[in-house]
């Protein structure tokens, strides 16, 4: 049980200790996989950094993803010593942070939010500079990233008029599971970094506005603590979103206890062997440390370091998941299995081969691989191919990425997606204004629906189909966007000079 | 009889009434359904709001609108209180209403404006604010407002030469009625936000240039203040737009009406059975009365109310109207009907399968529903098809939105259509200069036929077809448009923050 | 013969004489008709204007084009009185004259000139800002204008390699005539504008350069001064480029002299049955004289006036001029005709049908049909209906209209273009450096055509055709241009507000 | 042997002598053909530059390439003379040059180096702005420069998932050599502009690395030196880049020579008979001698010694290279030939049809011929025809220009490349950081290798195919380029206009 005073000497990147819960951790091997960056861990190198990290983090993450070894025994208690690490980590507040606590007073009222790149647009204002620079980047140069988003521009509406609208209804069922929508709040991570609620807040406001959650594998809040936020009378509906651990033992451990929580579906990704470089997430972390200079040179020597982090990430996400574990899968758990991340028509008709009950068209909101396509076009080529193959009704098709727009929502629909997921513009609904913004950002995609379905002269989504749609430049990628979007969006930066002495 | 005094404290958004000229409403229920939003309404609650009321509404729309249970009988005469509403309304000019007063002063000689868009621009400065933001603004992005435009744009002209051009004759006949050009004043609402004369202005214009115009359900002026300001001794052709109301009587009421005031034709509005989200309209608004910020825990719960407010609009434009109607519609009256807000070929088909004497293929300006493509897209798809099916003799068709030149009508002349709808460009005309304005436009349009069709080497319009057309990038959405049109058009706005104490 | 004091009287738009070389004329009637706007014409309402007629006229201009009873014979000498009119003229130089003035002083040495774009700029910088109005205008909303040189740049090369390109020869027969280049210096009006000596610099540096002029009915310089500019020994080719007048005697003579002073050919304009609106040089016109504010009024019920301006230049350029014309022309002259301003096949076809030696496609630069398609469009449209009718050999085709590059010549002689005419920056080139700058420009083009060419891989301008060019994107109307273009181009404006008092 | 006096009686541009260790040198004719400008030259006319000299040259440059009369003897030393020349060199610094050396103090580390473009931008930043010009700069309005990127941009991929990607192995043989990786660093010009070790920089990160270095003909290190830089253990493989010169022998003597210092390839430039125009090279290179403002006339009459210039580099670079040369190549040699600058299908064909090993797609990086296609282009063009042929094995093909991506690589070789060359990115990488820029550089590209390939689901180069690409958009010209590269790149400029006195 080694004291705070031991502790103190492991306090670089070559013998990294640090107290979370009064535990203490040797991560010196982790400091590379640290999807947050090694930075703000060597913060706290030698140092107590539980109120840090559970900010962030469930309580359980060290335990789970540190080998039993890495933990080194409680820490000897000494109430004098204790306080300093989390003294120290009380900066100074910067220009820029008294701005955004400045910023976040005038937040304009939810009455003022009128779509979801409003939510945004006060979401870069008053979240924290990296937590905004996590939520919102890219793979490489967000090419993909905003092709995801544009894609749905070139698709325009072929509306009919003269039909008795007075009804419109836009529930839905997916997987079976009743929905007041045909769109669900998709898994992404680390939520605390927008709300100190983290995705509890999602399961709140789903829960009222009857919207179906998928809870993600790299959650804030613990899994527990989501799945116990359900309301306790209604069956309110949760998916989960698995990374596949290459530990097969822990992802069995996770399966099950899905089961056992009432989760109703598993969202497997696959579109995840290796995280791919969000080159603006980098850029924001780095800034925001630039004060010690003087490390330039061992960090110039950390190539081969930043080689090995891509390796130690490959030990937690396993680049070995194929196809054979599909059927792995399904001997294991009754649970329906979709695959998230496909993005191309014959991994469609490989899935529908290995029995899956569904596909997520999805290249992970831009964050994988540069230059894969929009998943509305994927949809479109897809489509056609398993009706020509009498495939369309064996499997449900769901489709992510760049929706903004209650249109976006029924032009998917229209092209055969049985629903859409939403993952960043909830966050920055939750980021801004909490529950009530993710409420008020379902209302407006609600209100929204209603009165695009009126417009186009359908009652139901069941309705809809490619009739509707002009999909003539839907694969001419010269589109550039809406205003509110490209107002929004945040330009990728080059490195900065050093300043000036 | 209520007195004044009783009046005062019916003030609130729940229990509201207003006095216009000495008559008592409450007006609490329809608050929601205020076209020009309850703020404004809000002002007046518990006084008299006779002279705002009168600058944009016809003097019998309340007793029209509101049932008859919300006249509460004739206000208690007492002068001494009478002015303090009136009074209170006198709010002091802030900055940016100076600077708006004085640029009328400064307003370019009309000499100097040489096509539709130098009009918007002088309108975008001397407009009030909230006016000019109801007249310019589209659904959503504005992005189908300014394919509209755009649209044109990608189609070139095949000109031929050395023919005699002297004599040029851009007069034609629409639905039987001589015009003097192959153009039409279409519907649009609230006139009197432009100038105190409101749709009198045009129907003066139109007479002079022997112009038809479109009287639309939704003008400032009422109805019959707009037929009698025809030339008298000069049969001068009108035209009616209806809303059709969800109690049929009133609609009936409307078109008996119609016939016995020589209205030529009756124009069916069926693109609105829910009114489009206006963004930058409703932004405009709020903007303006964002000095009481105290209300903003009250707005945000206002979510339902908003969404009421869907549903109220409903009630009165008829959210059920259908092709059997058409039918009804066929049976009260013997005025040719067209169908205005046609939007795909099918509807087309079915129009003339239900014997209407013409369709107006139209977006409603980018008012609606996003993503409509723009009318001259959906001409060239149609008339093919009409011609194959040997239908394009059977029905008139006209074509509006996006109209900026006469190089535009020509266009849309040559792909079919009988005459074009010109609709904002006369108001900014109308808001920047009354009468002399106006006429300005449509003579600048005629004079832009006599060059265009020099040009073209054409004579009459009924010697256009096709042929004079390059459609090749027609179905391409890459345009970005002129420069005039891009530097007049103002871009959409993120919500403010509020501004620092 | 009347006084000076007399002319004095007639002062104004309803009665306006002038004094020009001693001989008062009354053009009252002509203002309307006066290319040049009629402003600058009423500052010497009543006044002696010789100086700064001269400076753009050719002195026969009135006796040509007024009818003889508006000469009211020589003015009574006063040598006091005389003066005052060139006096008042002198005017103060405003803040922009200076500046420019300035420049003029700091131009970039002609070593700094790497290509014509550079001209354009430096023109742009030290031209009277009228006169670069003048030239650099296009109508309506300056699309075609941009087209006819965006439209080269869709077109890309398939160059050859490993071949013997140690000769290379870019000289050619334009009907018949050797010229040292496949361009020549198409015909623009008014070079006074640019240069004092206007359409003689032109003349002296293509004889240096060998070149083909062509020289253009509307010349600053006199027909008789621009055809004794030639090199008297050597046998200088000249073409002549001809508005045909409504009355044919005058057109007639015009012929008739052009055989006299061995001009070559006959380019007849065929696409100016009325000259284009061109807003920018209309703008640049009024902003200088925006100083009589007082005249607003007036001036708005100037519209019926400007319609007369319409009609009174067509009296003076046919708009009657048809095929039927070409025979009568071809009766009246042995000289080759080429027709100037073809726009489509199907008129090209009906050229060769009618005999003619030539035809240049054009769209007069951008300034007469908006939306008219740039010519290397129609040629690429044109040749293989030719080759497929073999007719390809029948007749010259010539093409002008946005050429700013070697490339861009090579890219209409491989699509079958005999010659390629240039104007607007051989008139820059002239207004910036005078002689020297027209010699740079054309060796400019040489060197461009000996590189360009070597790099393509062939020998001479015979060799080239279709297989060495990409047209794949030629009709994609996206391209925004290069960008020294981009920086040179003067947007348009929108009408300026009226100065604060 | 003449004396430094003697010398410095020859300092002008029609008679100039120059010292280079202690040789005596008549430059005179050669002064429009140094790539580097006749102005660097003629501040050393009459004196010794020996020191300026040897930054950039390999040391028997003018020995090589002046005729044997023009080298004039020893200088007669004097010492107090000699140092003159040297020191007037040393010129004040100017406010661009101290911003510029401040800049380097500040360069951003090395960690945070994400991307090619990141290196680009410092090396804008830090590089002399004459040498960042020569080697940022294409020819004309560099639009061919660009397009070699952006065709890229157009290519969207077709990833796979549900693949076993833990082991990547992207290593591959080019013509038989071992390689770690499908890139090798292509022949560039005048390294010591950007690091005083010039090419041999390049030489020791390709050793490191593992990774072909193409040695070119026009390298500032010796050509000994730079084969003499290489690990003298491990046989590192280099090949050769060749500028045929006209005379034969010359040629031939380089060609034993690369045999015997045991290169492995020979690279053939075929595509610069003549070298294209830089203009913004060119620009750069005048605004740094603008002082001396009298020069002007003098050089306005330099067209014709410009003209002089295009031929006497032609005198170097034969003009006369063509298909039969490549027989003799293949007589002269054992090397493997490979023709570098192939532009188009045909030209591939024929290059089988002379049998050579290989050839590079290649527009020279955009310097040569303006509107040339992207290779990448050609590359997509050419492997379909060459499979139906049965001519893909036949020949290697590689590609080169505006690589700065895995993903581009990783498309070039799906579409049928054996390797694709990159130059300027390492160039930037070595100027701004030396050896260890150039060894950053090649593993960011490895570590994006590893990602790309993984997310693409592909474990070997020798996987990939067309079928995970989306080539649809390749050929729309319409791509505006990703944030980092239009950043990084620099517009072209206008002359600029000569300063206020």
């Amino acid at each position: 049980m080694p004291s705070i005073s031991e502790v103190k000497k492991h306090d670089n990147a070559n013998d990294c200790w640090v107290i979370v819960n009064n535990k203490i951790y040797d991560v010196t091997e982790f400091l590379p996989e640290h999807p947050g960056g090694q930075k703000i861990i060597l913060k706290f190198a030698g140092k107590d950094c539980t109120k840090k990290f559970e900010q962030i983090h469930p309580p359980d993450t060290l335990d789970k993803y540190l080998a039993p070894e890495k933990y080194l025994g409680e820490v000897e208690q000494n109430s004098d010593e204790e306080d300093e690490g989390e003294e120290e980590e009380e900066e100074e507040l910067d220009e820029e942070e008294k701005q955004r606590l400045e910023l976040i007073e005038r937040k304009p009222p939810l009455s003022q939010i009128y779509n979801l790149n409003d939510f945004e647009y006060v979401a870069s204002k008053v979240m924290e500079k990296q937590a905004w620079a996590y939520y919102s980047s890219g793979c490489d140069d967000e090419i993909t990233l905003r092709e995801n988003h544009f894609a749905y521009q070139r698709i325009f509406f072929k509306p009919r008029v003269l039909r008795n609208v007075t009804n419109i209804d836009f529930s839905t069922e997916i997987l079976g599971f009743k929905s007041s929508v045909p769109f669900y709040v998709t898994a992404t991570a680390l939520g605390k970094l927008g709300h100190p609620d983290g995705e509890k807040c999602l399961t709140r406001a789903c829960f009222k506005e009857n919207v179906i959650q998928m809870v993600p594998t790299l959650s804030s809040c613990s899994f527990q603590e989501i799945v116990d936020e359900r309301n306790k009378e209604k069956d309110q509906t949760q998916f989960f979103q698995l990374y596949v651990n290459s530990d097969r033992k822990i992802t069995q451990k996770i399966v099950e206890n899905c089961e056992k929580n009432n989760i109703k579906a598993l969202f497997i990704t696959v579109d995840a062997p290796q995280l791919g470089r969000r080159e603006k997430d980098m850029r924001s972390k780095y800034t925001l440390d630039a004060s010690n200079i003087q490390n330039d040179v061992e960090e110039d020597e950390g190539i081969d370091r930043s080689q090995g982090a891509a390796r130690a990430i490959s030990s937690f996400i396993d680049t070995g998941l194929n196809w054979e574990d599909i059927k792995w899968f399904k001997k294991i758990t009754k649970l329906p299995i979709i695959l998230k991340g496909i993005q191309c028509v014959d991994d469609a008709l490989l899935a529908i081969e290995y029995g899956v009950e569904g596909i997520v068209l999805s290249n992970h909101g831009g964050r994988q691989l540069e230059f894969a396509r929009s998943s509305i076009e994927v949809l479109a080529d897809l489509m056609p191919i398993l009706k020509q193959k009498k495939l369309d009704k064996k499997i449900e098709i769901f489709i992510d990425g760049g929706v903004r727009r209650a249109s976006d929502i029924l032009k998917a629909i229209a092209l055969g997606a049985k629903g859409v997921g939403i993952g960043r513009p909830f966050l920055y609904a939750m980021s801004a204004y909490g529950d009530d913004g993710v409420v008020k950002a379902m209302r407006i995609l609600k209100d929204e629906l209603t009165m695009n379905m009126r417009l186009l002269g359908v009652n139901t989504v069941g309705e809809l189909n490619e009739n509707y749609l002009d999909l003539l430049n839907l694969h001419n990628r010269f589109s550039s966007g809406d205003q509110l979007f490209q107002q929004v969006y945040e330009p990728l930066k080059l490195p900065a000079f050093k300043p000036k002495l």
